[in-house]
């Protein structure tokens, strides 16, 4: 089985059923890490670079497992932002790599639409893990595999994506994936965390927490990067995470099998507090063993191994 | 063969058969670096990942090459302090890197006691690879093997520890682990580098150098960590060297058959001198060898491959 | 097959025939990189540690894939010169991890000659990936291997090398090869740039570009240091781009079937144009490809393993 794609760079350009074939190949790769031999043979002799602009254990981490998990030879490069500041273009990295012979390069980069250039410079697949305010399809293909194993369909439900969605290539990729898949989606977050034209993506605003996740099914924290508070967009932490930190006492407004998701690294006691984000609402963890999965799925249906 | 035990924290939690165990097993493993091709499938398919909190190329490449010559998986982490600071707590990471199913995890912290948090919130082994003045067991087993291979023995051998017995987490686990096989175990050093209430961990004290070595088997050198002389720990680098540095001279006082060990990396002309270090008593590269191989057996007895 | 010396330091130490048999055998493993599955299992279970004291992702990288495509095992080790500072000894670092029982130890350095040193303290091979301003020879065989397959052969060609000839190992390592192979070797640039006697090295010494490269057959452009040009070495940047810049209009003067090298990271528009970089006569990329497979042939050879 091979998707009809040579890139997976937004969660804009997929199509339904191709989110829906990802998250099914997904679920069949889940028992691969509960096994003792954690490793199918698929992709053998591959050569899977993880390109990382920025730095991030979490998801090079989560790619590199499931790279080797593939049986494929990984290879990280991380480039930190001040080298490049001396260093080559993105061009010349990329047909420099490419002429290693790789078969995926999966990137990060601080700017949005990096991946999107590496995709035309090279022949191989590439992968978009999370491209400055832009996407971060992989997050959001894992969180859609999460509810889904959740309620068991996508469809019909209300999320309710709370923070700084301006900013946020999570909020930005979920609400293309939630939407293509029949969702109600919602934002709340401070005026200024709210992009111009956001109503235009399919999903209703609100500036009160309370009123958006009401009777949603779905409640997703994002994460608040302290060092914007500076930049004018929050007046103090204290007072956004008043209005928009997920505690046990705002929870209560919501419905009784809502489930919560965050993408992590958590700000505990900012935008989510302890009790909420260990509580029994959380699928935080779940996120986390579903994003191994995705990604295997994501190599698999773009190199095109042979399953064994 | 499988230890009953989930972790090695620490040499404290062991019992004298485990340690045996332990030895034995790693004495096993030694051919295996020794082979052309060096590696056993025993691990095929096992997710282990190293987790440094501090910067160690040594310990780090003795536990990546051990992992892949049992042909598992190792995936690298590196984390600084600085960015744990702005960063996510400990226990969410160890919650994240659970859900990734890993078989064991490695970690080397700062703080004293992080490696036992971690250890009751993953259900997978973790082996302390050293954590702030507290323990290194891995290193101690290596010591201890070299010792073995050397003597035939350890119990009613006299082994000496001299430097800064206070800060060192070798000297704590050493201290542990020959005791419990059976050696006399003496520590010499500054007042200031002394544990209050050392005597009571089974060791003769010894404030003079000469006295401590004298008829000892083994005279194992700590490093001293320069950056606290500004601490108070020592007047100048010159004095201690004096004082507790190991050179020709004074091992004119030691027996004719010692041996020297030093945990690396070593500070010439320090706390060792040049043709010591390098000198016919020195052990100080069985150590690293037998690093390999003490901890291939780690993985090997917790994580409990079928052995071929 | 093997090649009869334990190390590739330099190509200074090469014969014309051993030379020869490093490209035949680098060209026979180009289309392992072409393959679906890109690995032999030649060396599975040898180690190769790449030692790196200098950061470089593109040699680093090639020097990775190569081993894993040959299936061995490659541990990346970086030591920050800030760290070398404060750390070991060279002689120390060599000898633990010796004592690790690695099979090959590639190592980048600052300073010239420390891959000498480390060769005489390790009894397995060693590989140079660049030292000081003193040799790169995998770089320059990745050059002889790329004119070779464009002309054929190498005997009889005119080879201009154009920029910083005093403190570049790559030029000093292809004025070497070429000279050896039977080629013109020609260098021009700044008197400042031009290492006093370089005329014994069997090459012709030009301060005008456009002397040098007429009627070359190969045209090798050095990465210019921009921060040397606070030590004097050139006036401005602009200045040098000037006098020994390639662009279009010099390239004018050049034979029709002229060819162009650079080993990157390319300065665009500094020491070479755009156009000429990405034009017809660059074989830049190819260099980057034949750098993968002149590094699994060194492993080859050196580390003599069984052809399957």
């Amino acid at each position: 089985m091979k998707i009809k794609r040579k890139d997976i760079l937004g969660i804009e350009d997929l199509a339904k059923d191709e989110i829906e074939l990802i998250l099914s190949t997904a679920e069949s790769f889940k028992e691969v890490s509960e096994r003792e031999i954690k490793k199918v043979p698929t992709l053998r002799g591959r050569t899977i670079i993880n390109l990382f602009y920025e730095a991030s254990t979490r998801t090079r981490t989560s790619f590199e497992i499931a790279a080797k998990r593939m049986s494929a030879d990984a290879v990280n490069i991380s480039v930190s932002s001040s080298s490049v500041v001396k260093g080559e273009t993105l061009r010349d990295t990329a047909k420099n790599l490419e002429a290693m012979n790789p078969d995926c390069i999966v990137i990060r980069h601080f700017s949005s639409g990096a991946p999107h250039i590496l995709s035309k410079l090279v022949k191989c697949p590439v992968i978009n893990a999370g491209d400055g305010t832009h996407e971060h399809p992989s997050q959001a293909l894992l969180d859609m595999l999460t509810v889904k194993e959740k309620f068991g369909r996508i469809e019909g439900l209300k999320v309710a994506i709370i923070g700084d969605i301006l900013h946020s290539r999570v909020a930005r990729s979920n609400i293309y994936g939630f939407t293509k898949l029949g969702a109600e989606v919602r934002v709340a977050g401070l005026p200024t965390m709210m992009p111009y034209g956001i109503e235009n993506m399919g999903c209703r605003v609100f500036y009160n927490m309370e009123d958006a996740i009401k009777d949603a099914d779905v409640i997703m924290m994002l994460r608040i990067q302290l060092e914007r508070q500076n930049a004018g967009l929050f007046p103090t932490v204290r007072e956004y995470s008043r209005l928009f930190g997920l505690d046990a006492k705002k929870l209560e407004r919501a419905k009784k099998d809502v489930v919560i998701l965050h993408p992590g690294p958590v700000n505990r006691g900012i935008e989510i507090s302890s009790d909420v984000a260990d509580g029994k609402y959380s699928l935080i963890l779940d996120q986390v063993k579903n994003g191994v999965a995705v990604r295997m799925a994501l190599f698999y249906l773009l190199l095109g191994g042979s399953r064994e």
